[in-house]
């Protein structure tokens, strides 16, 4: 029986020991910036991303090592995000991953730079990993060209528009799902997309693997909505209750609760199904996907 | 007789359109997200940064077609600082290029998200690029890995973090040479830098022009200074007096008026004699160079 607790420790691990040496060559007294970097990333995340990255790259026969680089860049984006959406004209949270938010423990400005020097280092990690590759550096580029997509104007910053405009607003179930498909649905995919592509799958297997990774985006924000509700501030290292503090449409306000835990397993079922002619390797991401919806936090 | 004010015109123009064509995949209507990315690309901008790389793949041999994609991706990064260098809580600006700050057209949390749209865009542009030139894939991986360096958190964004804490302080003329060479002189000298690589110029070439790009960093510094007390806000597109009101120090205030235009005429002799080597096609960077210090905006 495949032990996902471990596999989860061992990866985190793996990519927290991959972030720090990514800042060992800065100086022994750090800039105030990497100071701030520094600490948004080496708060307790859950490292999704790079381990379904890491995941992926196994499952067709690859490595961890062979998409670190990507995994890491990940990680930036997603904790640059996560910096972006706290600050007081977004969302204005204050404890995000059980500490105080960026621009609670610096400022404002900085939380602001902080996250553009996230952003930007993002791309430096994946060019200058596509740099030393020789024959890989066209699908290096490939990499970088589909996470800056995922992340860009019509990808997840579009989705964090759509979501900040839906406040107080009635919208369809419809219109929920689209928000939260670029929101946080792109990234996900692209997680576990670009780590088929570095780990050498062939064009079945990275497809394949790219729609386990859209429903399990889904399925990650349907159980986000419903921690919203559930959860206690100690599991999630954030508030709860926040979705309608912003008055924001959750699935469980459009659906119900059991109609909600009930789509978020059909979608793992419906992920599980898309790995069906992959071996053994794919066990992690099968794990990976229950675990989405099984979490606490 | 090189005419510069005719080569600004239509390298202007060249740029401009460039740069809307990269919004015609956009839909017919475009997101609010889209608009204020336009409308802070569209405002009236020198493209100095665009030109620059431009005029440094000619003075090797190469075309502005070669390099087109880099000088959008410049621009994109340098009009992302931009928005989020006027945001309230970094130089609270309300005018920019004439029109209001992006802050002020639209509101904060969009001039945010237009930031990060426009900084992941240059590095959709830039990969884009690369992966429709086979052979030049590795020259391209160089190109962004130097971009995002010097736009990173050891390059622009850090000279923004000195300069935000340098205000209200006694700093000395090497401190201010620091700031500067990081927050404005780290993208200008890569917008040469680059371009001069993409324009296929040797190594020596290459080095040659990055000088030259770090003298004419420093010397637009240095004028933006002078601007900043002897401009008006019809030229400038913005308020003048703002280093004032911030109280930040500048090249006038630690040495005076006229040591600093002698200081600037130095910077651009400096540069000039970096282009020794190089034949009439050169003339456009010599000419450049001069309107760095002679520029009324």
């Amino acid at each position: 029986m495949f032990d996902l607790r471990a596999y989860l420790k061992a990866k985190q691990q793996r990519v927290n020991d991959a972030l720090r040496r990514l800042w060992d060559n800065t100086e022994p007294h750090p800039t105030l910036l990497v100071q701030a970097m520094r600490y948004s990333l080496e708060a307790e995340g859950k490292r999704l991303r790079p381990i379904l990255c890491i995941a992926a790259s196994e499952a067709v026969g690859g490595s961890d090592t062979d998409v670190m680089p990507g995994a890491c860049a990940l990680e930036f984006i997603h904790t640059y995000s996560l910096i972006h959406d706290d600050l007081p004209a977004l969302d204005d949270d204050d404890l995000r991953r059980g500490k105080p938010t960026c621009h609670k423990a610096f400022d404002e400005a900085t939380a602001v730079l902080t996250g553009d020097a996230l952003l930007t280092a993002a791309f430096e990690v994946l060019s200058a990993a596509g740099r030393h590759q020789g024959d890989d550096a066209l699908k290096w580029l490939e990499v970088i060209y589909l996470i800056a997509k995922a992340a860009g104007h019509f990808g997840m910053i579009e989705g964090q528009m759509m979501d900040l405009a839906s406040e107080g607003k009635r919208i369809t179930l419809k219109e929920l799902e689209a928000i939260h498909r670029l929101k946080t649905g792109a990234l996900i995919e692209v997680s576990v997309r670009t780590g088929a592509m570095l780990g050498g799958g062939s064009h079945e297997q990275i497809d394949a693997l790219a729609a386990y990774g859209r429903h399990i985006g889904l399925a990650f924000q349907v159980t986000d909505d419903i921690l919203d509700i559930e959860g206690n501030i100690e599991d999630l290292g954030k508030s709860p209750g926040s979705d309608q503090v912003h008055q924001k449409a959750t699935y469980p306000s459009l659906m119900g609760l059991d109609q909600s835990r009930a789509h978020a397993r059909e979608l793992i079922e419906k992920a599980s199904e898309e790995l069906r002619n992959f071996d053994t390797k794919a066990e992690p991401l099968i794990a990976l996907s229950r675990y989405i919806i099984e979490r606490k936090r």
